[in-house]
């Protein structure tokens, strides 16, 4: 895939966040640069790469795409923000900066966090699209950040924690099949509709993300055994030192590696039928499966 | 207004509520059982009446009023979540029972509140009415919900709390109109969308409404002051201690009472053109500004 091509894709997606968000110094501010300081500082972008690519490939314009890349960046950020406080991970440090809450309070984090999330849903009621493919993508990604997708395997992982070894591989793959897999999926799903996919399509992208968002969550896990913070722009190594149940502790390194190998077989068989066409796709899940943070 | 009426629909609501909620039982629990703790153990269910009221008199079906009722109060309900916490208010006691951060914990709460959202506007883009209302329903309570409503008008709260003297009364109703207001506002005009009502008849509404939602926080103010706890089933005399900016420390109780008796006359002017069908609207005014919990 043509590096050039993502960074285009980025620049566009860091535009539109910026235009969707409220400005830093419109009233509240504190709630408006929280907001702006949990979506602009950094960020690999990878759900709005998801969903230009996916988007692309089945045809769609870039305006929609942007629209729908945005909506579940921001859910992903207001995410990481509430993940973020004390009495959830108690983390400090984030995309190398000082996480919401420390950078500005706890009350002004879980605001922050709640806004994003409704911000995500009215720019998405926006879109330059049909009103039948809006209310699809509306349901899509309301339904991957509820309970019974992002917020349903936070708690899984909550429940988890402090208890690593009640696990088995099957409940952790699904615990992350819910955390991270549904709104990699909903990313995935979202280009696609937007492009007015079919049915064959749809199924086929869906196998391809199901593997990607697993393959993100294997190597998210190695990386905080082997990972270095400053790099990752976050803490490693709070994983073991808070119990976790994670595929390093339930399986080991070098079957977690193999893991991943096999998750890149899937995606690409996935892929396949779709040649030349999935090429941004491909490098996507390359990317996921070799990256350092 | 016949009491009945309001009954009726109250019953439809908690039973169509109890129907969107994900079921106590299935996994993962503690989330789910908050998610129903935080909605189902009472409430008046204010919102949606107004949905249902404002939308009958604009010859809507019941069925998309329940939907927009229940999107609302999930929206009013994760609110509440969220403002009970250690980091915002700190209440261990709502409507009689301990607080969904008390009955279970902290980060169970941030969680049940995230997703109360989430499924607020997943059951609005699944609601029996065209693609078009739907879309303008969601993108009128993420609006409502947002930063520039609902989560605002709580930053302004927050920023206000130990510095009650610092707001004069004209700020004091901009937060309100955010705080409360905007999700008050928003439920009349997402009965009137349910039946594709006017722009006059949506105008009209919405100066109702905008009176209602003022007269109800003053009215709360005062509760604040001169009301039961045991009644309220919440904790009485919170706002003196915790110096926060009310109509009675502003102006005085009896200045707060007059306010009330000239906001009843505002909603009443707005209501007149409709005559007899906007019985029930009235009936809820009555009840927001005679209420004593």
């Amino acid at each position: 895939m043509p590096e050039p091509q993502l960074a285009a894709w980025r620049d566009r997606i860091d535009a539109a966040l910026e235009h969707a968000l409220p400005g830093p110094d419109a009233s509240p501010r504190p709630l408006h640069r929280a907001m702006r300081h949990a979506v602009l500082l950094g960020g690999k972008r990878m759900r709005p790469l998801l969903v230009h690519a996916s988007g692309s490939l089945c045809g769609a314009g870039p305006e929609a795409l942007d629209a729908a890349g945005v909506a579940i960046e921001l859910v992903h950020a207001y995410s990481l923000v509430h993940d973020d406080l004390p009495a959830m991970d108690d983390d400090a440090l984030r995309r190398g900066q000082p996480t919401v809450h420390v950078a500005y309070d706890e009350a002004t984090a879980i605001l922050a966090g709640d806004a994003l999330q409704s911000l995500a849903f009215e720019v998405l009621a926006g879109a330059p699209l049909d009103h039948g493919t809006r209310v699809e993508l509306l349901r899509t990604l309301a339904s991957a950040a509820g309970a019974g997708g992002m917020c349903g395997g936070q708690a899984l992982d909550l429940a988890a924690t402090g208890d690593g070894g009640s696990l088995d591989i099957a409940a952790l793959e699904h615990l992350h099949a819910l955390k991270t897999g549904a709104l990699i999926r909903a990313a995935v799903r979202m280009g696609a509709l937007c492009g007015r996919a079919d049915h064959d399509a749809l199924a086929a992208l869906d196998r391809y993300a199901a593997a990607l968002g697993l393959a993100f969550q294997v190597r998210d896990d190695l990386l905080d055994v082997e990972g270095d913070s400053q790099v990752l722009g976050k803490t490693a190594g709070k994983d073991a030192e808070q119990d976790k149940a994670t595929f390093p502790a339930l399986i080991g390194m070098e079957a977690s590696r193999a893991r991943l190998a096999e998750l890149a077989v899937e995606m690409e068989k996935a892929l396949a039928p779709f040649g030349d066409r999935a090429l941004a796709l491909r490098r996507l899940g390359e990317m996921a499966i070799r990256r350092d943070r």
